[in-house]
């Protein structure tokens, strides 16, 4: 399986890879390991899906941020390293939400890019190891922020 | 000292390795290190510990939910390793609290978790580096999620 | 560039290494990756910067307590590994900021930490890959809890 050829087959819209918003490496590689930063819901237009799961965006609004999150993953991923190719497997991802206290469904918000993900790699490779959590607030209100270590061929 | 001997002078109760609740590995293996996604406090009975620590629950229980939260990361260590002998040590643990933003004890709850670890692989490979910290929210309104990364033999 | 000369040439003030504050290794060696627990705002006096940012401080003292954490956690790298020289570049830091649920501005709190990093070992080695997101809360109510992953030479 392909991701750069899934990629193109299921017709997917990345934005441009998000501009850093603050002093870090968008991605840092160690031997087999590359670490990326943690990304946010950035859209083709520069705009980011902003506001709180349960209160501004329901659930199903919340999955479609964390889905987005994973087409800014993939274009910085893509950018930095050349080709998704260069990607072994998914390890682990920490997803975050930004949503309110009495919110539950954290796990079905961050399935939006893990299901994503395991259409690139499949579904041995592209699914890794995960927590799904819900935090006090994110940058600029964004919906969802998510980080992740990637296994290099 | 010996894990699973450990485990069986201790007479501990693993409750089943926990059900999958969204798209991710329980366990991912890279090289020496195997990275356990989220685990909750989850019961011999299928059930789970829930509550806010500082509002439903006060810091014995919150204590109690982390070592719940132990005895389910053992069940899938041990279904997914086959033994407790292949790890050689934790590295590091992400303690989580369902918790008040008054709520100040976090590393005393997280505490529940690293001493079971402590007595099952002893006071120097079972203590890895750890943070404790208070979230917004949790999936299920469960009271502590731990995730870790720990060495392999 | 030498973290140990930049370290003098700056004329930082390093407090001691924090005391331990629940069961966890201050720092844990696997291969060539050094992971470092949580830490505070620790200052000399061996008091820490407490407070939620957007409430009781406001965006420069919330830099500031990330700038002081960074100081601990250098306190406890040279305590623990004997010499900054042993560190070849900062892999990944999770900045952890205790603040209300609108603050939106986490990247330019944990910049007073990543700044400083890169003051120490130069922008690139010092610079890893980061997430900066907002908890609910944080053990005895400090103001940024901070951890990180290391390479070493």
């Amino acid at each position: 399986m392909s991701p750069e050829i899934q990629l193109q087959a299921l017709n997917l819209n990345l934005p441009p890879p998000p501009p850093k918003g603050g002093v870090y490496q968008p991605l840092v590689i160690v031997g087999s390991l590359a670490y990326l930063s943690g990304h946010g819901p950035y859209l083709p237009d520069g705009g980011m899906i902003r506001g709180r799961v349960g209160e501004d965006l329901d659930l199903a609004e919340g999955k479609e941020a964390a889905r987005q999150t994973a087409l800014a993953m993939l274009a910085t991923l893509k950018k930095e390293l050349g080709s998704l190719e260069r990607i072994k497997r998914v390890v682990k991802l920490l997803g975050m939400v930004n949503c309110t206290p009495e919110f539950t469904e954290h796990p079905k918000v961050i399935n939006g890019c893990s299901e994503l993900f395991a259409q690139i790699w499949g579904e041995e490779a592209g699914v890794g190891a995960r927590s799904a959590v819900g935090m006090g607030s994110l940058p600029g209100n964004i919906a969802v922020e998510i980080e992740g270590i990637f296994e290099l061929a």
